[in-house]
């Protein structure tokens, strides 16, 4: 390994930061204050609608992320809020994690990709290697979307996965792995009781944990996280006890129902090994606080920060 | 449903065009004639590296299209060889979708999307439905991808598919959801023996069988497919009995090893009910056909079709 391990960062920007709050950038257009999209289309009176939508979620996002980039270590952009707009939804994505990295923010591309081995090599050179390119009879290598994590689903197997941390290991990049995913019908197939008589998203568990064996970083933590649901806190510690050394990416805090209590498990007893996101409840906060008008949305989230940092410090 | 039912549609086609194959469009870059890429090099010395390589794929691919679509009846991009190239490339993306609908294609998205029910929700609408966008005071509604069908990864459960149920209804629309798939390490998740003695995929399939049960055309299939791999024939035969109704798309075909034998599993008596994808074997035939060079790779491409055809035949 080239560089320095992926999960021995985030744990360090943990600790810089004094918190583990991860920012979800899921910018639906529908929310953005109006004077966002109002100020582009003046600016840009010629661009495209999605263009249009592009450029507004990135000016949104960059408001954001200037707001909380000295309090909080990590931002999560969902990339199906800026894949809905199609080609320029994607530059928006490019740019919101280049802006993001720039503001000293660790980035996880929340793609949820998976696919057979060739396929996975080129998702995990897009988004934590680098491609090659040519240009006439000169070829150039660069990187196209350098987010410093991705999450990945895990119903393919090792080798949709393998490629991911051969890529990972190389450029100091990190994974989070879907094992028990935050929403109502999660179960379905996760908690389908297996011939050993335990849950599948136990075994999704193991396989993480000996996937990221060798990835173990300074810290102690892998540089294979896993996806952990706020929302279930039991199976969560049965989890956090199968994964020891995994860095747990827990969404569900917030809108989605999960309380502080209910994230509290998904950490070691080192007060470490997980990330709490929190995306509509911290983006969106003006919507919901009275003393912040729509063009305080950026102070507004940032107070959402604080106050979701304070609720976490009860429990943690 | 307001619009023909996809399964329909599909079915017409593949009966129109006396074959079921599904040309699977992965432009690897560095397979593609150089011819082409000087060729865009050329016409676009201005142009950045990425865009250079999105308009070589799109050209490459127009080639391809061209040359295969009276003869075949669906194509299937997979977006992994777009998205390397990042916005650009998934300029490329739509334009080839767009391309192929326009020479009377249909369309998979092969994209293997999931999520939480509220970000399936925005994926749905940006592959198979329209979106909302502004422009001034102006709304815009439109639709982005515009593909026929998509593939989506089942490991959340029932409500990251009803989106694209919901979608797929209304704009007469299809999608193919994984259940046992091609690559060599498929059974890591996927053939995990559950308490009923039964493997996972097969519980995997009847979620499908009875996600679709509304779903079905005049035809008897329903818009809701599943991705079953052509090097697992043991595997297909079961599930083809437990999903009668829904339409095969069979990768793992050529490249992956499938041979015409493996793939008779996943068809009905009726000699419908899977359609075969085949994307290295057909669109780089040129590569291994002594007769055709590279300026011909599209012809190669055709005969690659003819010979899979009577291939195909031979079990069919």
């Amino acid at each position: 390994m080239s560089k320095e391990n992926f999960a021995d960062k985030l744990i360090k920007a943990v600790k810089e930061k004094g918190n583990p709050i991860c920012v979800g950038l899921d910018p639906r257009l529908e929310q953005i204050p109006k004077f966002i999209r109002d100020q582009v289309f003046v600016e840009n009176p010629d661009a495209s609608p999605t263009m249009l939508a592009a450029m507004t979620i990135l000016e949104f996002n960059k408001g954001i992320i200037g707001a909380v980039a000295d309090i909080v270590p990590v931002v999560k952009p969902q990339v199906a809020f800026y894949e809905i707009f199609g080609a320029d939804g994607m530059w928006a994505y490019q740019e919101t994690l280049k802006y993001a990295k720039r503001k000293g923010l660790i980035t996880i591309a929340d793609v949820k990709r998976n696919d057979i081995g060739s396929t996975a090599e080129a998702y995990a050179r897009a988004f934590l290697g680098e491609v090659e390119l040519f240009a006439g009879e000169s070829e150039v290598v660069m990187p196209i979307f350098d987010a410093d994590s991705l999450t990945i689903n895990p119903y393919l197997g090792w080798d949709g996965i393998k490629p991911f941390i051969s890529e990972a290991a190389e450029y100091g990049k990190g994974m989070f792995v879907l094992v028990k995913t935050s929403n109502a019908s999660s179960g379905d197939i996760q908690d389908i009781v297996m011939e050993n008589g335990s849950p599948l998203f136990e075994l999704v568990g193991q396989f993480v944990d000996s996937w990221g064996a060798d990835c173990i970083g300074e810290s102690g933590y892998s540089f294979v996280g896993a996806v952990v649901g706020a929302t279930y806190p039991e199976q969560a510690k049965k989890l956090r006890r199968l994964m020891p050394n995994s860095i747990f990416l827990v969404p569900g805090y917030g809108a989605q129902g999960g309380a502080a209590e209910d994230v509290k498990p998904c950490f070691n007893d080192d007060g470490l090994g997980a990330i709490v996101n929190n995306s509509r409840g911290i983006i969106f906060a003006y919507e919901n606080m009275e003393q912040f008008n729509e063009l305080e949305y950026a102070q507004a989230a940032r107070e959402a920060c604080i106050l979701m940092k304070r609720d976490l410090e009860k429990v943690l």
